[in-house]
């Protein structure tokens, strides 16, 4: 006859196992786990783990406080492409499309040809770029804020990107995500800081990056606070533009956060401000990482040639100096888009 | 000879103790504990834990997810007093007051004057309060973001408020610490939503309240981006002064986290805005509350006096159609400070 264990016995000492379990390192399983599997080997993955280990090991001289870890991340050409057009453009000439259908007066506006015909040198011409004003007008105000975000909602569930055909929000960079992923897991804020409009963003920003809207900080107006119905509601205007882009990205991260991060992504001179405001002089240990657009056949490849967004020479000029790291999309990305 | 447990067994007996009384629902605890010991028994304390009760108990038809648990706060006469005068001024005044100390010429402005001898009227005079502005510029502009926060840090260190003797930081009111970090321990995200200035909040509402920087929305000026010894900082100014008081509430609100809060808690007319915005058309459930300062002996009593700052008529007389809550600080709270 066997040896038998009590049932109380034999409850307790499964509880014993289970709590032995739960205590022990689990060595293989942790040499195995790669959180960032869509990234080749090589330096810009390595710079990446290595930052994230050395600021949330305890004991590790450079130790951030979990308080302090923010990570802001530019959108545009960074969690996603921005050709041919931001896509927010895109979702502004397809407004101003189905508007132009409905009213030929519309359909007449020389700016409205230019938006449909893609003459975007036209709607950019003059000191305040009247024809992309008047895209905005027409596009981004009069509306409630939550007519706006039904309205992007709509879009965003159904246009279909030109190169790709397929839905914009399945064009993330995998690569991005897996970063945003495992700062999230690592106990950082993460923050998008973008020239697109916070209004456009939030729609589906905690949807496609798990970014709640309270952590989008993008391009405003302010808004007016009505009552329609009885119901106090704000509407959309183009009152008090800020525009979140080069010098107002430090600008805006301290009107939001108050403080400064220590990680920033980006991928344009755009970003160059925010590099230097998140990685220069920063009492705590910080990085920055440009992602540099060179694959032209998954994506796209530029720095210098384009005039405006995208363009990428000061800060990528600057990136050896100040230690940034530059992610080459063709060689240290193994997979490109999300989907 | 008693029977003795072999010490793997007596281990494994042990945990097997401390899971069962893990599991096991203590039902004579729960009864006993009280989230909001310093208020009294009563419609309002009641009110308070229904509302967080409905939203946050799985399988309420009024529950809340997570991520929608927002609650916004005002600051000046809702988690601290707002009297003799809003704390930031009082900073500013002692400010100046070392200004003039050192600067002849500053000491006989007369707004300088005004300021020193606590003649406010003087200060709010003209349509667009030029001596309060002059103070503004003389103790709120020139230096940098970290200048600043240090020189309200070294205040608020010594500083003592007039009637009480005790440091500002130590007037917070303790009922409301409990409703804190009772929506916090819910699950909820807590914001400051106050006409004070974010810059000035920031520095202690960490340590004050345990709201981080990024959960403080207040009035704000741009800040502007210069090198100074070769590091990007961000020095003061009063361009675009955004005043978040009144209508503006509702429009910071949505700037800062783009969705309707679910809670909002005030005491003046320059919270109604916010109260109507969180409650009235909300889709989801939603609570407002005003604290009413009755209470002269503890603290100061005021509602349709004040001109300014504290003025409370409208929104306490719209609030028995609303459903808010109206708070008695005399009858409702049994502690008022936190010390």
């Amino acid at each position: 006859m066997k040896p038998r264990l009590s049932q109380p016995c034999y409850f307790s000492f499964l509880c014993a196992c289970v709590l032995a379990w739960m205590a022990s390192p689990n060595t293989a399983s942790a040499q195995q786990y790669d959180p960032l599997p869509s990234w080749n080997e090589g330096t810009a993955k390595q710079s990446i783990l290595g930052f994230v280990s050395r600021v949330t090991s305890p004991g590790s001289k450079d130790y951030v406080d979990p308080a302090s870890r923010i990570a802001v991340f530019d959108n545009d050409g960074t969690l996603w492409p921005e050709n041919p057009m931001p896509f927010q453009l895109a979702y502004a000439v397809d407004v101003v499309r189905s508007k132009a259908a409905a009213d030929s007066n519309l359909a007449e506006d020389p700016m409205v040809q230019a938006a449909l015909s893609g003459d975007f040198e036209k709607l950019l011409a003059g000191k305040h770029h009247d024809g992309l004003l008047q895209l905005m007008a027409m596009t981004h105000t009069g509306m409630t804020t939550e007519e706006f975000a039904a309205s992007v909602s709509r879009w965003m569930a159904t246009a279909k990107h030109p190169k790709y055909n397929l839905r914009y929000d399945q064009l993330t960079y995998q690569p991005m995500q897996e970063v945003l992923a495992l700062l999230k897991a690592k106990g950082f804020k993460t923050y998008i800081v973008s020239g697109g409009g916070a209004d456009f963003m939030r729609v589906w920003s905690e949807r496609v990056y798990g970014i709640p809207p309270e952590q989008v900080i993008g391009s405003t107006a302010r808004t007016s606070l009505e009552l329609r119905d009885g119901i106090p509601v704000l509407v959309k205007t183009l009152d008090h533009v800020f525009v979140d882009d080069k010098e107002g990205k430090p600008v805006a991260i301290h009107q939001f956060l108050g403080r400064r991060p220590i990680a920033c992504f980006g991928n344009s001179d755009g970003d160059h401000a925010m590099l230097q405001y998140t990685t220069i002089g920063n009492p705590k240990p910080s990085f920055g990482l440009i992602v540099h657009h060179t694959d032209d056949k998954r994506e796209y490849a530029y720095d210098s040639t384009p005039k405006s967004t995208g363009r990428l020479v000061e800060a990528l000029q600057e990136a050896p100096r100040r230690g940034w790291t530059v992610a080459n999309m063709e060689l240290d990305w193994r997979t490109v888009f999300s989907r």
